[in-house]
């Protein structure tokens, strides 16, 4: 879509992105309050310490995570804070106004940037697989279209399918993987294939930073996990279980990367979505599982699979999302 | 000033630098005690998170930030804790004497750790205008004079003008900013300005490392805004108003950048400037604000302004101060 | 030891560590089950904290403190990870077994992953000194050697030395020092030497990691040397204590390493060594030194005696023990 444009229209994109901080300022000015109430300063900084794990782990590691794509350093790490913070701003606007049905103001309070940062983290998700392929507008249409779909669809699991609100942010690894294939594909249409493969590829001096990534979502992935309980028991259980996912994939994803190799390498694609596959598989049970074994199995299982996986899909970024 | 000194001199420099640290602990030794008094475990818990968060922003933020010069990679980081943790026991004692006018010994909180620590920082900030152009003496007595001089104006600020402690606080990135273009000035009119040129050209594969440290910035500016505001509620409305603010201001530098460049690439200098300036901006009037479209479009002007003012500053590293 | 296995064998390896997994699995699906306990949701989020910030420590500082190592670069940090995931499902195992003298179940509590985190760290500080000689089930062993040993020596001094659980910990350096030299020695002897030396080389572009790797240990040192006390009083002081002896060792270690070199420059190797060797020598006694120049004198010297050891030793990255 982009690439149709000619050269002088490209250039006043960003011009739209601007207009659209400016339209987000009016409507934030019209539409929106901070939460006044009183609040227990203890809850609050509890609240602040989730929110900032939560950002932790999706500006650094999703940000370093498609650093190691060749010819998109510093400034994949640049667009994807761009997406976070527009993605914010759009999913806290969204979320408020289909919770009061658009009847009136919508009150921010702290846990609604929590939870926006986590639906924000779809796009993000998404992004690895377009990255290199879309201008700035592209990533700013697929930002707010991606936020508002993911955001209706939640509202829909908690008042239609009276799902809670932990399990119907879960699916938000399988909808954004699929979200953002279907981007891919749709923009890979009119582009050189040759170009892709040549984007794809990744640079050597730049796999210690996806290592980062990588250990960053590993190591906030229990906040995420337990961020959305509110009974202590619940959330206790979910830090367990993901804990102990996120071990047992660890453990199981080298291993298997040493196997598949000759000469006992391993393949750093492979570790990143097998680590974190354990994650991703324990999430939606992750407060219900009640023995360790159960959510090492869990993980063990995660890590075999996405090891396969890894070795046939397209686009081995998203891998991340199965 | 250092390139004066001959060879022979500039090698029992580093000396003088171990001689203040046993100073230090001499005097330390007659003048500090720990606070013996009981506290609440809770509120100390508290303290000791804004402490971590405040010293993980600046020796990871500040320290990566200016690794990006091409000459100065890992020294910089090391040079940039070297300054951190000198700067924060001179800035612990100077409090504490000025506090209690140099009748009794200084009695050292966790909380005057966190005071000292965002104090040294503007030791951290000027040294992004001096590094590469001073030696490790100069540096040791630029903190040591730059400390003196912000804590006695902050003391001033508190006592003759009654400004409170975060107010005061807020006037750093000011102050570092003039008082490094300062000690610049007079260190580069004695070296050759070819020299200079070359050192501050930035390092191409250093560049990710520069994005780790505005991320770090990015990440934790809300704790810092907020480290010294008491009232539940103004807090609250600090760590609010800085997060959109540097919302607002990523979307806007980002967008403004890729406009000022005509194949749509972005300048990572300008990135790092203008994110962080919506922090800056929003800074000294974070607790009062009450409504987030305040505070987006302080971080919008900001966003603005600052891509405008890196184009024409001699010291791109300082723009961060304005 | 490994390089006397047939290419054949060494290809089957992976395997024995994926079925250690499965049987991990099986063990805890009979040995162990999580606490059921009602706790308070407050202390609760306080250990979780603690446990976060050990890992962090852990998992990034020695990860990327070993990245430099010339040929070992993203997958050091892999082998990392891989030995912290099976050090800390053994060390609770081991843990729990050896305080019930194997009578009934292990029960699981976050503070029991807490302390198996911090005693597989003793795996990864050995792992600095075999890394690049060993392959993956000589490093499997290791840990799970090494995990068994610490947690019987720990359990030996708490119930016949009547030694507390802090003091019991703080052995770990000196042990896992000595254990990976061990180690080392006995993989070294059939090694070529020259391969060796080539494997111990520095690579320039990977020093920013191992800088960071330093600073993630710097800022969370506080947090693993009170993360076993529980009297909030030792607690303070153990923080307090760590935060000046890390500050004093910073300041010394890097002046002393621009006093060593003619030119006034610095050497990374001594920085790291140096920079930690405050925190290490004032872990067993953090808890009991009640004046600030004491914990600062522990660092002063320890930051003069390591310029020294790093200067004699074979083993840089080991010499963190001392």
């Amino acid at each position: 879509m982009g690439s149709k444009y000619p050269p002088s229209m490209r250039r006043c994109l960003p011009l739209w992105t601007l207009v659209l901080e400016a339209a987000l300022i009016v409507i934030f000015f019209f539409f929106t309050s901070y939460d006044t109430s009183s609040q227990d300063p203890k809850k609050l900084a509890g609240t602040f310490r989730v929110l900032q794990d939560v950002t932790i782990m999706v500006a650094l590691g999703f940000g370093f995570l498609n650093s190691s794509l060749r010819r998109y350093g510093w400034s994949s790490v640049a667009f994807n804070l761009f997406l976070l913070a527009l993605g914010v701003q759009w999913a806290v606007l969204m979320d408020g106004f289909l919770e009061q049905s658009f009847r009136k103001k919508v009150v921010i309070k702290l846990s609604s940037i929590k939870l926006a940062t986590m639906s924000a983290m779809s796009v993000l998700i998404s992004a690895g697989a377009v990255l290199g392929k879309a201008n700035l507008l592209q990533l700013t249409l697929m930002a707010l279209v991606e936020v508002t779909v993911f955001v209706t669809m939640r509202m829909i699991d908690r008042q239609y399918l009276s799902m809670d609100s932990h399990l119907s942010m879960m699916h938000i690894h399988v909808f954004a993987t699929y979200f953002g294939l279907m981007v891919a594909w749709s923009l890979s249409r009119c582009l050189n294939k040759m170009v892709m493969e040549e984007k794809n590829q990744t640079a050597k001096s730049s796999s210690l930073f996806a290592m980062l990534g990588t250990l960053f979502l590993w190591m906030f992935w229990p906040s995420f996990n337990s961020a959305l309980l509110d009974v202590p028991k619940e959330r206790k259980n979910a830090v367990f279980n993901t804990y102990y996912a996120l071990a047992a994939s660890a453990v199981t994803a080298i291993s298997m990367s040493a196997l598949a190799r000759p000469r006992g390498k391993i393949n750093m694609t492979h570790i990143h979505n097998a680590i974190l596959a354990g994650g991703v598989a324990v999430g939606p049970s992750c407060h219900l599982i009640t023995t360790p074994w159960l959510a090492m199995l869990l993980g063990f299982m995660a890590g075999l699979i996405s090891i396969g996986g890894a070795l046939c899909l397209p686009f081995p970024h998203l891998a991340i999302g199965f």
